[in-house]
């Protein structure tokens, strides 16, 4: 079983990965997780209603000079390795220490605070990166500000692509409200996809029901085991967005204009639904495992009762042949004229009487 | 099992419906669900103490002209797939883009909320489709305004035509008192279907009981499974509906008259109440599959016993006529006179001991 | 096992009676449950501290005439089936529609509410109807007006009547008291009666685990899952009433006087010391579950061990006997002198390491 | 198992000896409990920083005559079936007739009411009162009031004695503080008492545990389930009492002064860590069952496994024996000159084969 | 199994250690733990922005006069069994007796309180002892006044030593910034390390899933068990932080300033993170118990099969050869040319027949 190992292994190195800095200065940099992408880059998107320009690839002066233009700018990093930029970010849109370290540390578990007039979020992306492999999470943190939204991704990924093409819109509703409505917009993305996620699993759920039912084998139980991790895993990196979503519902920052809470309040009921699904799924896992168990002993039971009507059928006739094989002298039935026949009536009498039993106890 | 499989399949079919908007602007019209109805249909009943007026099949337009007069009117709206025509109606009341989400969604857990001075509230309404599948779920959306209740059905269910009936009696409650009146009429109607459903749940459970302690076979395990999946469906789908109901009933919006909120006082009574009995269901339900697993273990108990006590019983006789069936040339006791019948004694002897001894364990 | 489905069946009924009404208008004056008592009857005691008067079997209007004493009253009707007779009532005493349908509906879980002037609670006397049937529950709902207190019950029950006799008694509390203390003193009889009702659950739980580690059988698992379903009974039945009591406890009205505030205390209190009882019971009833499983592994193994050792000692030297059975034409042990005893000599040989083997491993 | 069923038999006795009062006025002074001591002792110890004096056994009129004295008073009661004595008493201090009521009833759970600017407490005392009987419980109720303390006692504990020496020292910080550091004094010796006692259950559950891996046997299923009856007495008598202390600490009653309030927080504390102590107990406990389980399981396979060895290695060979034992005319093997030998040989090949496949599925 | 007893034994001592002091005045100095240093020493160190001194070893007196300095003073006690120094640090100091005790009890769980204008918390360090213990806990307390924070610790760990080499840099935050925020480096370093402890843990669950899957044998729930002990034991010592760094964060004490609330912000996301964590590896682990049953039960199934196979095959042949080793004098089949060779042709028959049966159930 060299796949399962490898895969314990990497589990294992991303955890003694994961936290290296016992003893470094709280808000030193760090990067803490894989390397995902080639080298880090910065994009910038400044729109307004009227107009809307992109740049691609720049530097963090070049970024700094977006800081007091009436336009809202979009400013979008990808990459974490490189803790001397994001360090030079940091400082250059007055980012906290403690808010930096949280945006290069990918083994956080999501998490929002509100300090220096800025609303900082951090949640994961839920993706499929391999055909062997079901759920990857990526963490995208966000900085709001005035009129600017800083977020930072660990990898490009497809997800957020789509919402570029809708900022092109001129007609649109994210060209007309502020970057708080790109912020929701992100998250809603994100959180949109984690349906797919769920469903992804729910149908692995199915899929084990069915064979389990069908014909019961070892890995049953492995898939089993491993779908209750990978929901455990699900549920640590959504479970904490229900908090963070209504702290920013409840918040009376400025940063979210009031007549955007209610987006707000609409991805968290989506967060609601899904978090209901996890524990559903979870439950649903459980009671398979119950039921794998059933089934296990069902069959051994039928195992045994075959054993159990062969051998106790043959066993007497068995002896009853032994006794005519015995070699002392005088046994008279052996010289009867039809004791062979005779021996013969007597054992299927044997062997009816005791099929009526197993009929009565209903083991046939 | 193709039964089994199929049901499975509808299952992962209805799921991989259920969101495929990712990328989509927030509050775009999809509607998401099986179109139950062939074309969607407005109804209109407008009264007041006096008089009562009923209109059928009309158009977005004259729905709207009803806005201002000084009667109640109810809007009945059927099928939700033509999701122009819901946009068009949500123009015309001056409904929010993510409520007209809401109402397209119908994989959304029940929800309310109070945005632009309107109330809006979906649920689910739950029956049995057909003779194979227990529950289903319709889901119906309430927007309350000013003097007019809007309602969104999924399909035409008869479940409701009571109320119309009671609508033509002038002396009824419902004519005097306002549309919150009305609100809560219709969603006590769902709420007192809720015990029906959950009283069908129980009768399975009870059924499973019965069977299990007469006569197990696999498909109790099955049975156990698939209530459970119910239970968690119901659980799904009625239980946000008490935080619903509770801030409907603690709100201070002048659409909920004062007099009339010990009805929905009422309602979330009646939803505490389904609620206990489906944690019940669901304990019971669970506690089956335990018992069944100890009836399992029973039965092998006394299958294991009956092969003991015939083995152990005639392994040792066989092994005595064995003994002389050897062909050995000096073997004393065969050319003893009455050796044979010496040995019939011996295995009786043998026979009689191990019963003793089994009598004495209790295991006849 | 015909008592058991029975059982079942009478259980079924009481579901699918419990809830006939959905499609009429709420407040709809509909009797829920059985009927178990010939005809209903209202009785009357009006007392203060210097006298007591007390009419049996009055009507409506003569009631109502106990209205504007400065007395107080406390009006008792037994039977719930004449629903005209209730609304009279409920019209004389100016009770709220939604009240009196839960004065009727004897499915309700128990609540409290206090709207118009009056607090209204209904909760649920438990007794033993029969030898056969351990729990059976009657509501008792009461209405506390200004000086007047109506209590309506399902059936006679004798447990009220020690009241009746303290009433009698001059000196006693009960006639200094208003009709705030007459309340409590009836939910008080209803609650040290539930301590009974546990106890009798706790003492079953006790036989079942005697039962249990002496001789284990089938029936064992029936009776734990009866258990069960009497605990959820009596979970359903009680557990509401604490917050019923809080909300009492907790009440600005005037009409639980100051002083009298902390006999609700006490009774909450009891009430929370049978919350407690029933779930330490719950949890022993599910625990002797797991111990019923394990005993019945543990008999398994004896049998297994028994049928191995037997088999295992004999299945080698049967062997050795069919060997010498063979009639091979040259076989050179059968015709040595001693050959025969030789054998014997081997088998018993055998035996004895087998036997020193199981000593070994700790099977004998 | 005599002494098993008669714990049975004490405990169903004691429950049914609990409630004997349902009909009884409440305040009704009716002793609830076993009587655990001879005659009813009131004792009186009067103190300041410059005095201390001590009386024993002295009447209820005596002790009434230090009610107004400027020194602090603590009246210890032991002995509680006398209820005229506890009646007196109630009346001379001005208790109210439930706490005389809750005073009485020893199966009460822990608990706490402020009314006539009086705190009562009631709390237990945990012991070992015989090598067989692991955990018993007496009842301990604390009235406070301006400078008197009057606790009660079901029976004359060791327990407290050191408390009396401490009194003694005229420089501890017993006698220059009031009654309510006198009240804290015992329920803290009363608190840390029970660390003893959840350390015994600890030991016990160890002890569970080294026999379980060691030698399984039937009595570890009743010694867990007696531990498991043992913590849910505990949690019964313990966790109440969070509460309760802290609604002492939360309290603004002039009777506790405010600089000892930190000294209540100090056994919350403790309280705290004992909840702790037991829910990890629980649950260590409740997973020796199910390591149990495994164990049985473990065991069963063992001796399934040596049976098939045996079985599967002579069942072949002994049928071949039993071919060459047939009486055939015409069977060519028996004349050949080696047959014998021959069958010798295919025998020692069946079972090397056997051998080698049982090695190769690890059944060895 | 001499070394799992030995720690059982090192358990019951150390818990039998741990309060031994009932009866005693609370507030006495009494260390409760196991001795861990030679020799208790107070260490001092005071810095400024501008300077640092480091003292070593020095005396009560000597620690008292750095009282008033405008310098940060950290000192740092390191051993408690030296009750009296600690005494009179607490009377130098201004500790409350209450605060020594928790000091000097170390098998207290973590708490905070805030009296006399100094905030007291005790936590614990969790580390890895020796290769055979995976965890063990030492407990660390501070006391935060004015300008001081005094540390308490059991023994000497190198892990808060990077914490002085960063006290050395001048241009560090530690230099700048008050006691309260080298108070919450402390804990930092201390809460960064549970990290690593957790991760250990999650390693053991991984490792024992691997040996689960290969090959299972008795061990292997010994290790589930120590692991559920472990996480226990962690779950004890970190959770009630949570609590008290809510509480730390939330309080208006000028001892934390209001720019360093956010460092414990973070901390107290970090416990969060690491109570996830717990809580997701006691659901694997008790998991990983039930998957162990599944596999014990499978495996016996195996064996169950093979034997089935092996002796229903062989049973009927051996039965078969049995009838023709008959020595009945008229038996015509064995006078019959081709009866030997027609018997194999039977036998063989039987088994094809046998083995297709087999086939068909899937049992091969």
């Amino acid at each position: 079983m060299p796949k399962y190992k490898e895969k314990k292994f990497a589990r294992k190195k991303a955890r003694s990965n994961s936290h290296h800095k016992v003893g470094l200065s709280p808000g030193s940099l760090v990067h803490i997780g894989k390397v995902k992408t080639d080298k880090p880059v910065i994009d910038l998107i400044e729109y307004s209603k009227e107009q809307i320009i992109e740049k691609k690839d720049i530097g963090v002066q070049q970024a700094k000079s977006h800081l007091d233009t009436p336009m809202t700018t979009w400013i979008k990093v990808t990459g974490l390795h490189n803790t001397q930029m994001i360090g030079e970010l940091g400082e250059a849109f007055g980012l906290h220490p403690l808010q930096l370290e949280d945006i290069l540390n990918t083994a956080h578990r999501p998490k929002l605070d509100m300090v220096n007039q800025a609303i900082f979020m951090s949640m994961k992306v839920l993706y499929k990166p391999s055909p062997e492999v079901n759920i990857s999470a990526d963490q995208v943190s966000f900085v709001l500000r005035n009129n600017i939204l800083i977020s930072f991704h660990e990898s490009e990924l497809p997800l957020f692509d789509p919402l570029k093409i809708r900022l092109q819109n001129t007609a649109g509703r994210l060209r007309t409200k502020g970057p708080d409505y790109l912020f929701f917009a992100l998250i809603d993305i994100a959180v949109d996809n984690y349906f797919e996620v769920i469903e992804n699993t729910a149908d692995l759920i199915d899929d084990i029901e069915d064979d389990l039912f069908e014909a019961s084998n070892d890995n049953i139980l492995m898939r089993i085991q491993q779908v209750k991790r990978e929901l455990l895993f699900l549920k640590k990196n959504i479970f904490p967005l229900r908090e963070a979503l209504m702290s920013l519902i409840k918040t009376d920052s400025d940063l979210i204009k009031d007549d955007n809470q209610k987006y707000f309040m609409d991805v968290h009921d989506h967060i609601m639904q899904i978090s209901d699904s996890i524990e559903s799924s979870r439950e649903l896992n459980s009671s398979l495992k119950d039921a794998y168990m059933s089934i296990i002993s069902n069959k051994m039971n039928q195992v045994m009762k075959t054993l159990t009507i062969i051998a106790t059928i043959f066993i007497p006739l068995t002896f009853v042949a032994g006794i005519y094989g015995m070699n002392f002298e005088y046994m008279p039935e052996l010289s009867w004229r039809y004791g062979y026949f005779a021996v013969w009536g007597v054992m299927a009498g044997i062997s009816v009487i005791m099929l009526m039993l197993f009929k009565k106890r209903k083991w046939l």
